[in-house]
């Protein structure tokens, strides 16, 4: 028979058993991490109707988005999980009480460019408060606490959630006179740290009629740096060019004010105001992660405070605050730096048997036993050689081998080698169990990031 | 603005958050019990190419197919979770430990005609071992122990694991000289139970030209009854007929054999000649898995023994065992049932803190402190009545409430409300959470579903 040769399409991740653990393993603590602030598990369709899905138009994305027909109906693939959240709320808005805290973690589709480290399907992570009407600036204060458990329960020190607010942005150029170019000079001054404060001047001046003193002017307050006192208090003494700088300041100080409760070092966090993150999305306090010694990843987890989540679907008003991981990039950068954590166990099994005699019943019942008992446990009765049957756990990386012939069966005893020691001991099955669940609990100690 | 009607595409499950939490704690005890016996999780993308995915071709299954153009690319979404599975294994094989045991729970697609209870786009649970080039009888007997260890979990106690072995069948055909009439015979057959056997018999005679004697001969032997023993000597009693008919009844004792070792209750387990699962594809011990008091629903839990996983990819000969869950249709079931247990909490969060001074430092910091201990706390912060506040707890869900007023801070105590039995305790943090832990213990403790 003709074969036809197996590949994955390019842009799609496919990972082999070991890694998948790793990006298993990265995912429960998410789902772990997100429970612990009172956020329910959510999950929509993947594909969705291209109207619905669509209804905000245009934009960059669209060429990008997997649109195809089946029968007579037009269908898209998810490109983000937000616009399906929308949809979900303005759908189920009778049906959900608000505040409503989701998280989803789940595949989207971009038909990008392929290339090294871009994924044409790819996780998201996200978590989102929605508010029906109005939501409290506390949950816009507590998403730092919440990156930072993430980050810090997946191994990571050196990282810095840095933090904006985007009414101190828009104050501050309305206060200029500059509200309508706002969009185009926050894409600039995006760049100051590419391309220095020259350049950026020159581009406000000639591109964008900006004048020269205002440019200065902008320049000056953008590159207000140091600790997160002395933004404040940089901030402070500008007080008063209008309503909005005057709430966005009200608004970060809240969000600074209480760091310490929520547990939040002060050397993980810090305030940037060249962070804006999109330009009609967000309407408030905004985020970034950035990995300390890996600044050419840029943003690791990015998000905002938004004040309409569902406007193309409802007339009610839903500002919410929300934050994503673009984890499959992630994940992908993580290994590229070797960062994923070797020594936490990627094995199928905890324990591989080796039955030594013609009746199985008894590996089979033993196997039984350590199920029962919470250990994973594989049987191994494959017509190979003895060698052939160590190196297969050898390979998986199985950290326990258990012999199990005549002599042991009548002494009621279990010969059981920890593969990494050589360690090998005779003891009844419950104090095996004991002694593997020891070992194991000592292995999974670690965290599956290492910096 | 002309608004855009939310909706979400027929056939397409869309989970309201009590619900949805349910679902994934039956992913997650799928998870859990497949791990136990060695099974590594897999996670492959749900676009393939057109010509790898439907490298088999053909059939029933390809109109049912979402297939689109994107570029140059001709492009499907998997209907299944085997076919990308065998490409998995065709493409790594090189990198891949035989036997080979992987578990996946992915979302697949089949653009069926959409009626209740179908759907279009519907999670499957699945695991297979896969040798290289042989696999030990041991991994067809170990496939009830799975089956019934994941159904207990889940709570479900009358189910009945019914298994049969198409070599036995094949073996049988072939001594009746109508090996080639065995796929129409097959399909026939299994609507004895619906049918009755005086049809069977003028459908075989009739539309399959079997003689009178042979199609009396085929009812007679289908219809073996009674317990396992029974029918074992039954099958025992016509030994000898070919080679292909004595190695299946000698597969068949070993699976039975070995029942009471791996820790299946004769009551959960029975054989059936009836059952044959396909015609093309297995070829040694086929599964099913009905509920006792459903029969209706047919099987949940279905699979068997393969030769050839990877034929259209590869020479190799990769051999399996694998069964499949159809989870969305299953959880759909069991909701309309009513057997999902509506006392398993489905709230997101265990506790609701509800601040009662301006400074929220106090509350934030016990909230910190909760998380810190694995308890789910959500502050509440929004500018509501107090009442509105209690309901909000209420309508989630939410076991315990905790005011935290000028009073109890300075006394350096925690007022937390029971929402259940009204019981209101004054304790430190510390002590407060014992209490919420173990009647969280508590209140966990049941199954998913209940009978």
């Amino acid at each position: 028979m003709a074969k036809q040769t197996p590949r994955t399409l390019s842009g799609f991740m496919e990972l082999l058993p070991a890694p998948q653990r790793q990006m298993e393993r990265i995912m429960e603590i998410l789902r772990e991490t997100y429970s612990l602030y009172g956020f329910t598990p959510l999950d929509t369709p993947v594909i969705e109707s291209s109207e619905v899905l669509l209804a905000k138009g245009g934009g960059e994305t669209e060429k990008q988005i997997y649109r195809f027909q089946k029968g007579d109906a037009d269908l898209s693939l998810r490109f983000d999980l937000t616009v399906p959240l929308a949809k979900y709320v303005a759908l189920h808005y009778s049906d959900l009480t608000f505040p409503f805290r989701r998280f989803q973690i789940g595949k989207v589709y971009r038909g990008e460019r392929a290339q090294r480290g871009r994924f044409r399907e790819f996780y998201q992570a996200d978590i989102d408060v929605i508010g029906d009407g109005k939501l409290s600036i506390l949950n816009e204060a507590e998403i730092p606490a919440i990156i930072y458990r993430t980050f810090s329960a997946l191994g990571l020190k050196r990282f810095r959630i840095r933090v904006n607010n985007r009414k101190i942005l828009n104050g501050f150029y309305a206060s200029l006179g500059l509200s309508d170019k706002a969009g185009d000079i926050m894409r600039t001054v995006d760049k100051l740290e590419k391309i220095g404060p020259e350049k950026v001047q020159t581009i406000l001046t000639e591109d964008f009629a900006v004048s020269p003193e205002a440019a200065r002017e902008i320049i000056g307050f953008i590159s207000t740096g140091g600790g997160t006192e002395e933004v404040l208090s940089a901030l402070e003494s500008r007080r008063g060019p209008n309503e909005t700088f005057d709430q966005g300041l009200d608004e970060l100080k809240t969000v600074v004010r209480y760091l310490g409760a929520f547990g939040v070092p002060a050397e993980n966090f810090n305030l940037d105001l060249t962070i804006a993150r999109g330009l009609d999305y967000y309407t408030g306090t905004v985020y970034e992660t950035v990995l300390l010694d890996h600044p050419e990843i840029g943003s690791v987890c990015s998000g905002g405070r938004y004040d309409n989540l569902a406007e193309y679907y409802t007339e009610k008003q839903l500002p919410g605050v929300g934050i994503s991981i673009g984890l499959t990039r992630l994940f992908y950068v993580l290994g590229e730096q070797g960062m994923l954590n070797p020594e936490l166990p990627t094995a199928p099994a905890d324990v591989l048997i080796l039955p030594m005699t013609e009746d199985l019943s008894a590996a089979i019942a033993l196997a039984t036993q350590l199920r029962d008992n919470g250990v994973r446990a594989q049987l191994h009765c494959e017509e190979k050689k003895f060698k052939q049957k160590i190196s297969y756990a050898d390979k998986l990386g199985i950290p326990y081998v258990i012999f199990l012939g005549e002599d042991e069966i009548s002494a009621g005893v279990v010969a059981c080698k920890d593969m990494a020691t050589g360690e090998q001991t005779k003891l009844d099955a419950g104090a095996t169990i004991y002694r593997i669940k020891a070992g194991l609990d000592a292995r999974n100690k670690g965290f599956v990031i290492r910096e």
